[in-house]
């Protein structure tokens, strides 16, 4: 004798969990926007969705809105984790801690946050940590397990990836490239010390340099009010334009940078060096005095080996990518 | 009915491979002697023994010659593995590349020549990395996961540990901080460039110091000559007597050391800094400049969490214990 009806609901829960296409929550937490989406696997990004940062008056708000959006688009999918980059994101503790361009200050724990409202695992870092772990998951370090990324934006981050792991350090503030002093008594950093990477190598960087190759040119004609609208992007067009200052700026940008790069390898000796952010769109005019310099400046035994490549991240995306790929590789690393 | 006979042969043949110690062959070649031991899983150094490096015309007769002697001593025991630590070692070729200070050019295969004459997996680093595996196995590295090892020899030396695992690199060359530039057109080095670091923070480096301070104090009166047999362990019993000069030159050198060691926090985030050699030997006179210019230079959001630390590891046996640790970390890390 055969049953009717086969144990249909049995089969049907089995279904659910298996059917739903895995995704990741990513959260990328910044001083204007705090923007957020669904990541899977494959990095395609599903629901993007904007938040003001300060139109909530505490983080736990803020963590509240991105959740109730979060669990509507989500509900189709089965949501393993939870990734955000947030400045001054620190892995060990699940928290941002004392972000200056953040409303909320001291520590914050957004870790238990997320976990709380979501119900997932969830994980934090620093927006350069996190593009950096974004791109060896869905850029061009996909086959690279040694490589140092370079954001260069306002500022300089970084992340180091050793042995296919991004270092954290003991603290979880591994990675401050932009706050390796390069020029001792240089130029001031808002971090109180001088000679910061960051304050030769951004887009802040680059507007200082250009600045002082116009006043330099001759000091008593300069009035620095006729050039405070200059950005790295009008240095970049003026450049290709035919600017002479303009183009050795980037000239010596390059070469500060490829002067750091070439100590920077000297720690892990990286298979790759990818630069990403506004400065390393400049293409050419960026890249090409960047490895003169570095080739000039390295130790022997790192000659011709390390690759100075432009980041395969889309602009745009990096980040909540990022935010992603953490969360991705914390899952699969603990399987 | 009960056999008269135990199957004693098998027996034996268990207890055999079972009682019998297990230990790891440790081989430091150095420019004058090759210095060889036994070393078991506590760090007891068994049957110490030495050949000058020079005795061999070949490399593969000191190999040779080095096995001749072990397998003799090693016969109570149960070898696991040869550690090699060497200049220039190369860890994922099983290589010395190129090394200067060696008798033997070009790149000769060390790791296969010990595995042929002993039969067992060999393992070739240099020896900064060396020591730092044998601050971790056998020093006051043991419950410490992430840090940086210096050698203050003739030249500076280092090893860098993330997350428990020596940093090599993708080519096996990570960790030459004595070559990373601190002084741009500073004092020139022995690999081409200007301002190494090991230029001023080694054995020689403030031997050079000393001369400069003498020789700018009055430029006239300077006579190299008689300055020719000055070394830093003379430098380091004049400045104990009061001379001004000697006490001035560790307090350079712990200003550059501790700039230096400020910015490469900055990559790993280490818990500690471990100094070794010489140089290091000459405890506060050494370690107090560098300290006081370590929180001076780092980047705030380290200060006051990095402990600059002497090693742990014994003088005369810092390169068998490192070379021990190789073998011993390769051979739990493949478990």
């Amino acid at each position: 004798m055969v049953p009717l009806l086969t144990p249909a609901p049995l089969q049907l829960s089995c279904m659910n969990s298996m059917d739903f296409a895995k995704v990741v929550a990513a959260v990328d937490i910044g001083g204007t926007n705090t923007v957020f989406a669904l990541v899977d696997r494959a990095g395609r990004i599903l629901h993007k969705d904007t938040v003001p940062t300060r139109s909530a008056i505490t983080c736990e708000a803020l963590v509240q809105a991105v959740s109730d959006r979060l669990r509507l688009t989500s509900k189709d999918y089965q949501l393993m984790a939870v990734g955000i980059g947030a400045p001054n994101g620190n892995y060990f503790n699940g928290t941002i801690e004392f972000a200056p361009n953040l409303p909320w200050k001291g520590v914050i724990r957004l870790a238990q946050l997320f976990t709380r409202e979501m119900q997932v695992p969830a994980f934090v870092t620093n927006d350069a940590n996190a593009a950096a772990l974004g791109e060896m998951y869905f850029g061009a370090a996909k086959n690279i397990k040694e490589f140092i990324f370079i954001t260069l934006g306002t500022g300089l981050g970084s992340g180091i990836v050793v042995n296919g792991q991004l270092v954290y350090g003991h603290d979880g503030f591994a990675g401050e490239l932009g706050h390796t002093i390069i020029v001792q008594h240089g130029r001031p950093c808002g971090c109180g010390r001088r000679g910061c990477l960051e304050q030769y190598c951004s887009a802040s960087g680059i507007v200082k340099t250009y600045k002082e190759i116009i006043r330099n040119a001759d000091p008593e004609k300069y009035n620095g009010d006729a050039f405070s609208d200059v950005t790295s992007k009008t240095i970049y067009d003026k450049a290709l334009s035919g600017d002479e200052a303009a183009f050795y700026a980037f000239n010596y940008t390059g070469e500060m940078l490829g002067f750091a790069l070439a100590n920077s390898v000297a720690y892990t000796s990286p298979e790759a060096i990818f630069l990403f952010g506004g400065l390393a769109e400049a293409g050419e005019l960026l890249f090409t005095p960047t490895l003169l310099s570095f080739e000039k400046n390295v130790l022997a035994i790192y000659r011709n080996k390390v690759s100075i490549l432009p980041s395969g991240l889309p602009e745009n995306d990096a980040a909540l990518l990022g935010a992603a790929s953490l969360a991705w590789n914390d899952l699969e690393k603990n399987i």
